[in-house]
C-alpha cells in the first residue's frame, strides 16, 4: 500500500476528482494547504536586492490506495492536474504499512 | 517510530482527545481537513446519470508515536472514534525515520 | 529523498522561510494546524480534578528533499525556529519513495 500525496492547483480540483473517480478511486482526502515551488521572485528595492519565497493556495490531495492502484492513480493526476504552465504541482509517493477501516475494524487492503 | 495518522468525525473529537490522554498519548497534530471514502451519490439528472464525489468536514489527526505506544494508540482511537455509521474514518500507519524537539534537540524516542 | 515536516510556532514562520531560502531549499508545503505537545493543563474544578488537553496554533512544513540535502534543511529549521521556550516545535522524518513534477513528468531528484 502507497500513500499518494498531490499538490495541485485549486481550479484543477474538479477535473482530478473526475480522473481519480473514472479509474475507481474514491478514498481521498482534501487539505487546503499554500506553498512554494522552486521559483524565486526577486524583489528590487532601493539598497540591494531582496529574494522572497512568496506562498500560492494549493490543495493538497491524499490518497491511500493498494499497489495495483499506485500507476493508475498517478496517470489520472498527472493528465488531469497539468495545465503545462509552472505551478502545475508535485506528486509524491510513500510507504504505507497499515491502514484500518475505523466502523468494521478491518484493515490493510481490505480497508481500501 | 511511527506517524499515526486518523482521520475522524468533527463530532468524535473530544472523545478521541480524552482517550488518547488516558492512555498516555498528549502530543498530536490536528488538521481541518474534508475528504470522500468510498460511498457513491448518484444524481439523476434531465439525460443519463452523473456521479458526484461529494466532501464531508473532517479532522486529520497526527500522531508520532514510540514503537510500543502503537497499538494503545490505534486501540484508543478506533473505540472513541467509531459511532458504527458509515463515514466513521480511516486510521493510516507510516514508517517515522528520525524526531527532533527544536527546543533542546533531543531526538527519536527522547523527543517523544 | 525524505519527507521533512517541521511544526513550527507561527511568528518564527518568516525566519524558517529566510533560513530555508539561505540553503537553498525552495519547494515547501504550508499548512495550517493545531496541535499540543506534551504539556499538561490541569484544570482544578468543584469537584476533583480535569486535565484537559489544549490546542495552540502552528504552522506546518512539509519539505520533499534528496538525501543530500536531509542535514543542511534539519540545520536550517532547527536554528531560525528554536525560541528556548517550551512549544518550539518538532521536526519529522519519513521515507519518500517516488516524487513526479506534474508539468513535466520529470521524477524523484530530477523532480526536486
Ligand atoms: N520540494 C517540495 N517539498 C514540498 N512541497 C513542494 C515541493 N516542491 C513543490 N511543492 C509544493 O507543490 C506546489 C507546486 O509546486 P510547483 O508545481 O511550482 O513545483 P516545481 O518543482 O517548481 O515545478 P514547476 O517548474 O512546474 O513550477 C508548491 O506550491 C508546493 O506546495
Ligand atoms: N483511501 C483513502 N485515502 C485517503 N483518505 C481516505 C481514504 N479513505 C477514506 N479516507 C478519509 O477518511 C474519511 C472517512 O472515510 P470513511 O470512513 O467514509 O471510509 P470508508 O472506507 O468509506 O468507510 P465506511 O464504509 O465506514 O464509510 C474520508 O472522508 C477521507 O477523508
Ligand atoms: N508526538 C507528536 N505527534 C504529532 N505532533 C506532535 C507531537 N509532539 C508535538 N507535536 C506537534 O508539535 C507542536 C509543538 O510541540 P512541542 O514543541 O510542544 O513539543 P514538545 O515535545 O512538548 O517539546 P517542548 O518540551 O519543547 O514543549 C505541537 O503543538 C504538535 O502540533
Ligand atoms: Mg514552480
Ligand atoms: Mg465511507
Ligand atoms: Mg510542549
Amino acid at each position: 500500500m502507497k500513500l499518494i500525496t498531490a499538490i495541485i492547483r485549486p481550479e484543477q480540483l474538479a477535473a482530478v476528482k473526475e480522473a481519480l473517480f473514472k479509474v475507481g478511486v474514491t478514498g481521498l482526502t482534501l487539505t487546503r494547504v499554500s506553498g512554494h515551488g522552486g521559483e524565486r521572485e526577486v524583489i528590487e528595492q532601493y539598497r540591494g536586492r531582496q529574494v522572497r519565497l512568496e506562498f500560492h493556495e494549493k490543495v493538497q490531495l491524499s490518497i491511500a490506495v493498494s499497489d495495483p492502484f499506485v500507476e493508475v492513480t498517478i496517470d489520472a493526476i498527472l493528465s488531469s492536474a497539468r495545465t503545462g504552465g509552472v505551478g502545475d504541482g508535485k506528486i509524491f509517493v510513500q510507504p504505507l504499512e497499515r491502514v484500518i477501516r475505523i466502523r468494521t475494524g478491518e484493515a490493510d487492503n481490505d480497508a481500501l
